[in-house]
């Protein structure tokens, strides 16, 4: 369950209908936070929070553990994988995007994608295995046992190049006395001319400052062409070796998206009209990285939690008002962008707001905190949170250096990609 | 790395060897809260501990990770499965216990064990896994669904069975509000005539009033004959249909032990001198649940964390002895009995220390709380552990209750069993 179909479910609470909300994961997954349990700063049971537990209080919502594979001919239930159909009044596609290594050769196969919580763990497990390889054979740091390439300068390239850089020198140099962890490389790869695209010229300036300053090693204008098992080529022919490769390039519509025979954007996302929904299709919406809807001046959405978030609570409203409360249609979606913001690490991180606003450094720092803090689910995830980063803070220690599986379950791997959707059905109408 | 190799390496810190330790894992389990991973009470990453932050400050210790398979024909080397030979002056066998089913058809195949961090995720997630799918099917409460059989009535069995009816009572009611959850069952089969065999009459008396308060059915004089995927035949052809059943039955050495070619006991711990040395192989120590160590009576000492624990620091002086500190060699082992707790649920824990005194009720509980904070390795777990009881006690919550692997993965569902030997190599003589 993602950031669109929670805020889509919890806002339908007051609304007469039946609320189904359809997952291949029993659990909702904080994912601007991912790349931090990657890099053993928390713990992945904090970042996570149980679907059930966030509807428990809601008495018209219900949840199905389930993966959905399509919509059936007549448009009024799902399939699912296990064969069982799950009918629905209104549809609301939620199911997000998934990693798009845009054919890159072997970017599928050896490159760590970083979207779900077991690709998360996998990289951390990768990352640590790698080190506990040189530990037992220092040649391996020469074949780039412990260098990290990270491909994609956006905000979780950024983000987990700047955390990596800190677990190397103030954790892992601790932890592996014997190894010359000073040769320990982060490299991140970006192809266009600047990190933070997304940001001003001088907030991406700093970034790349504070990076540099942390060790990484930035390289603009440099296009992955290749990535193997023990490195990534680039487009200029420069070979880094690096052990682990991550994508952050990139994500592409899930491929549950191409399996409803709907009409896509490039980039797999379904074509919208101003109200969410699919065009003819009046009970099927859709929100978040899924929806291919657009600004006034017919930009596609960034494929954010804000702008999930924004769309679930839309389409929340006019589910309930087509249901007959609370008036007339609502006018068109419109995104309000309440500012972006990212870290780079201890006492760094940049910060703009749609007003013009900004702020780097220490308490651009801070702010980005709070506001994790407060936007994670759960009460008790909220305190471990805080508490894991103030002992990291204090202590320059990290917290879980796991090796607990070196890959993602097959299970996980080979399941079609994230579905959360919320089956929203009029109350009444429903059979059940 | 366990309990008794971890206390081991940690007491050759002043001693003038290098201590090498060797593990399969890369952290240090808490083995005796497992039990509560594998019923969301608390995080898998808050009862374990990377091996690498335990020795952080032991300048004379370092960690490699590999699965050993043995020893060197010539008594001076571990054998690792990556084909690497590891040389010592010294060894000391802590590689531990291992689930046995004592050959009852099924249960290697089908129940699930619990001595180890995947395996408590394993079962947390295939219980969950079997709530959702009886939620999306309720004909499958009448096959079982909701039942979980624990074989085994020892203290892992007791504590499981607990926390398993305060999960389903307190926690999953309302995580699944359309399932009936009354329907859930808990079913303790234990061979022997009572519970908790260890313990004084009245303390088994009140461990089976206090299960059975709690919704726990218990079955003594009961033995398990077979165990299938939807439930487990009992000796009296009785047929208790559960599609989980939790192995806590008993344990054997781990297959390392077989593979050293060394004399071994019923259960095949290795046999060892007074001093846990193997008789014969004077640089040779055996420490904790893979050491057939007896008291003065010939019996078998418990397999439980302090004993390893007491044998892990005196071989230890052992060693530090042998290379010329500190005086003549130690007496002979002697297992000093601090006593022994169990906790069946909220304010309920049993107590009972070697002097007689005996506890249980609420104070019992407190004290078994203490203690196990206490006991856990690091500050960061300590207080980690401490928040999620004050939590969970205040709120009538749980934790994690996230599926997320159903199985094991297979890397260590394949690799040979534990291994965490510390090898001690007597300074200035070790070649590197």
């Amino acid at each position: 369950m993602g950031h669109g179909g929670m805020a889509c479910a919890q806002a339908l609470r007051r609304a007469p209908v039946d609320v189904l909300v359809v997952d291949r994961h029993n659990y909702h997954t904080f994912q601007p936070l991912l790349y931090q349990v990657a890099t053993a700063g928390l713990d992945v049971e904090n970042i996570t929070q149980p679907a059930r537990h966030i509807l428990r209080t809601q008495a018209n919502a219900d949840f199905r553990l389930a993966t959905v594979t399509g919509v059936a001919p007549d448009g009024r239930a799902l399939t699912t994988a296990d064969g069982d159909a799950i009918p629905f009044d209104a549809l609301v596609l939620a199911a997000g995007a998934t990693t798009a290594t845009f054919g890159v050769p072997g970017a599928d196969e050896h490159a760590f994608p970083l979207k779900s919580a077991t690709e998360a763990l996998a990289l951390r497990s990768h990352i640590l295995e790698r080190f506990e390889a040189a530990s037992a054979d220092p040649a391996l740091v020469d074949a780039g046992a412990l260098t990290v390439a990270v491909v994609g300068g956006g905000a979780t390239g950024v983000e987990t190049a700047g955390a990596l850089s800190e677990l190397f020198q103030c954790v892992l140099a601790k932890d592996f006395p014997h190894l010359d962890v000073s040769r320990a490389r982060v490299v991140l790869v970006e192809g266009g001319p600047a990190l933070m695209e997304a940001y001003d010229d001088d907030l991406r300036d700093y970034t790349r400052r504070a990076l540099e300053r942390r060790g990484v090693e930035v390289r603009l204008g440099a296009q992955a062409a290749r990535v193997a098992p023990d490195g990534v080529a680039l487009a200029d022919g420069t070979w880094v070796a690096a052990h682990t490769v991550i994508w952050a390039a990139g994500v592409k519509a899930v491929p549950l998206a191409g399996a409803l025979g709907l009409e896509q954007t490039r980039g797999g996302r379904l074509i919208v009209d101003d109200r969410l929904r699919v065009p003819g299709r009046e009970n099927l919406y859709v929100v978040g990285d899924l929806a291919g809807a657009t600004d006034a001046d017919g930009r596609l959405y960034p494929q954010v939690a804000q702008v999930a978030i924004q769309q679930g609570r839309y389409v929340a409203r006019a589910i309930t008002r087509a249901v007959g409360r609370g008036g007339p249609p609502p006018e068109p979606f419109v995104y309000r962008d309440p500012g972006m913001m990212a870290t780079i690490g201890r006492n760094a991180a940049i910060l703009q707001l749609a007003s013009g606003f900004k702020l780097r450094g220490w308490l651009a720092w801070l702010g980005w905190l709070l506001v994790h803090v407060v936007a994670l689910v759960g009460f008790r995830n909220r305190t471990a949170v805080l508490w894991s980063w103030l002992y990291n803070y204090w202590t320059y220690d990290r917290g879980p250096r796991l090796i607990l599986t070196a890959r993602p379950p097959a299970d996980d791997a080979d399941a079609p990609e994230g579905a959360a959707p919320v089956a929203a059905r009029t109350a009444g109408v429903a059979a059940e």
